[in-house]
């Protein structure tokens, strides 16, 4: 009998493999070596394995909202925490982003709300954060919601380009990014540290 | 008789509404209304218009990377030229990007080989770009590498939020972009305009 968390990992690895239309559900069955009752027994349709492949991705971007609004500490250094946090997310969670933008036209329409809030409950909480920091007069910004498109997309689009095998880490990634993003929001401002604690 | 362009703008809307693997030749022939020889005159199969309709992002890439070589101007003025341009023609081709990004997996090796390299040749340019700035103490750049993946990045992502009922031009999102673009690499400098001219 395959468990929950198996059946989810086999599944993420071949939809990013071969696609969610290339696998079947019998192509799962046979890599975990079991029978297909036993996945039937935990999961409707592949369709419902591909929306929970999915939903890890954007479930990561809600934590992580929801981290940003509980308020400890400056705009800056939440600032910096958010970004780190989500090109952690996103470095970990690369191969599940890959099968998310490429199938997402799979999805059941619910699945596919839910994903989009989701995102959408990432980007308000980074816009409130900017928003702060204009407020308290720690950051210079021209346009909120651009600066939250810009933050998101640098940081998301790591999912493309990342490599293991590549000369920095996940956190000397993730470290340089929210340098970047710090940058963008302070005008002239001091740059944070230059390296990782 | 179906022209080239015809085909391929058609094509590119559909793969665009309903994925590759949904779309037959014979919707797209029916679609222009022609029958499915004045297609294949032109198109030796679905995936060679799947590579055309791709092939267009990244020859957009590379063109603009081919600008960036010409060394006229400062190295600010170059990457706010490039990354403008960038912003643009992702705007321009949002929907080919989708394409892309969401059935690459249906291409030819030779064409996702060139596509590829048309990427890499963009990444090349604005990476070469940025170590110009730096040696000529224009940019403050911690990793070339690092700030070119981010605004790529930033760049690349707006395929996936741009509407155009939005409330900025492609002109004014490409502006600001090379702004928070010029904010990542000069510390404390001068920002630019801050408005278009």
């Amino acid at each position: 009998m395959a468990k929950r968390e198996e059946i989810l990992r086999v599944a993420a690895e071949m939809f990013y493999e071969d696609g969610f239309a290339r696998t079947s559900m019998d192509d799962i069955a046979a890599r975990l070596a079991v029978g297909k009752p036993s996945i039937y027994a935990l999961f409707e349709s592949k369709r419902e394995l591909l929306s929970e492949v999915c939903n890890r991705t954007t479930q990561y971007a809600a934590a992580i909202a929801g981290e940003a609004a509980v308020r400890v500490g400056s705009p800056s250094t939440r600032l910096r925490h958010i970004v780190e946090q989500l090109c952690l997310r996103v470095i970990e969670g690369r191969r599940h982003l890959s099968v998310l933008f490429r199938d997402y036209k799979h999805l059941p329409p619910e699945a596919l709300g839910e994903l989009a809030e989701n995102f959408h409950a990432f980007n308000r909480s980074l816009g409130a954060l900017l928003r702060e920091g204009v407020e308290t007069g720690e950051f210079t910004v021209q346009d909120p919601v651009i600066v939250t498109h810009a933050i998101s997309g640098m940081g998301t689009w790591i999912y493309a380009w990342y490599r293991p095998e590549g000369p920095l880490s996940p956190e000397e990634i993730s470290f340089q990014m929210a340098d970047l993003a710090l940058r963008m929001v302070k005008l002239g401002g001091d740059p944070g540290p230059t390296a990782p604690e």
